[in-house]
């Protein structure tokens, strides 16, 4: 049974996103900061920068981001998080993950502007699609094929998936600095936890991994 | 050498308050949501319901309440906590607690329109200070005679004693529930997490408890 899950990082006062960013520096020093334990682990360093050396941090923080990549059949995400509104002009654009893009499945970017699918060696595939929550989700439980799909981010397009009741693995990993702003992942939600269950486990890093979930209903 | 502490609970969007009060429910049911595990200790049982049978819940829930109580020989709390906002022409009010307030220190109750102090035979007492954060923590730094000053609450006094930097260490305990509306605790903090060691623990209820804490300064 397929299910639909989503993993964010946020930060103690519930902001999913950062604002500081600058040409100089994309990301800005925020996002950093807010990913710093997640960049330290192995997995990240193994699945993200193509590291094959072996170190990083394993322990807590980094089970969770094994897990991350377990099971996985099909990614959505929305515009923002794939870089389309980074990059309004630039029709060429493949997402900022280089030629390697860590996802291996076919991934649906939500966009009013839909353009040609994009495919990469590694399995990676990018198609556009003008949809609803519900719709997407039927598209990519297909591509998925019986395995996982995840809702990737950015934090309104998860929000919009979580108000619409179609989450059934909410995994938020809370990291304790205050952001002050950006856009909040709770806003809205008010009694999100009915028919879940939470569960909580803190790291050494200072990172809450909180859990929410449920049997699948897709 | 006093150190300042405060406890909150909060919600998982951060919020310190709950907003379903009625004439017929003072407390509203989401209070007792939020403050579920809190209540189901041995310590919360001993301490504030005056129950001596022995039961409730021990655990990681129940060893931050029993640390609440430890050290403490002074408290702050804002004219709302104390109930001055919900009683406001009530000059007879003695407090939420009934004869046995569950502080045994000298409470410090800060408001705009001071009353003449109460004494309770359990070594409770309530004077009431027109005066700034700091003007109050030095009065109750006095009355503590060495042992620690806590704030005991709510949340819009203890954001102006973190916003002044006097508090030492602060306990958190997040309720995975979420409120959608409230006092939230986290508002115009931040960088808060600055000059602080931060560690995180879950408990099997779900909540996680988080404490910023530093070296006394007091």
């Amino acid at each position: 049974m397929t299910r639909v899950r989503v993993d964010l990082m946020i930060s103690l006062d519930g902001f999913a996103t950062t604002t500081d960013q600058t040409p100089e520096e994309p990301f800005g020093q925020d996002w950093a900061r807010l990913t710093a334990a997640y960049a330290q682990t192995r997995t990240f360093r193994e699945r993200v920068l193509h590291d094959t050396s072996g170190e990083g941090e394993s322990g807590v923080d980094d089970d969770y981001a094994a897990r991350y990549f377990e099971g996985i059949g099909a990614e959505i995400m929305g515009a923002a998080m794939f870089g389309l509104h980074a990059h309004p002009d630039d029709t060429d654009w493949r997402g900022w993950w280089g030629e390697e893009p860590p996802f291996g499945v076919p991934v649906f970017v939500l966009t009013h502007a839909p353009r040609p699918a994009i495919g990469f060696a590694n399995g990676t595939s990018f198609d556009f699609l003008t949809a609803t929550p519900e719709e997407a989700l039927a598209v990519a439980t297909e591509a998925a094929a019986g395995a996982d799909v995840r809702v990737g981010g950015g934090p309104t397009t998860v929000r919009s998936f979580l108000a619409a009741g179609l989450v059934d693995q909410l995994h938020v990993a809370i990291t304790p600095i205050l952001l002050g702003r950006g856009i909040r992942l709770w806003d809205d939600l008010r009694g999100l936890e009915d028919g879940y269950r939470v569960t909580t486990e803190g790291a050494p890093s200072g990172v809450t991994h909180l859990t929410f979930s449920r049997d699948a209903r897709a």
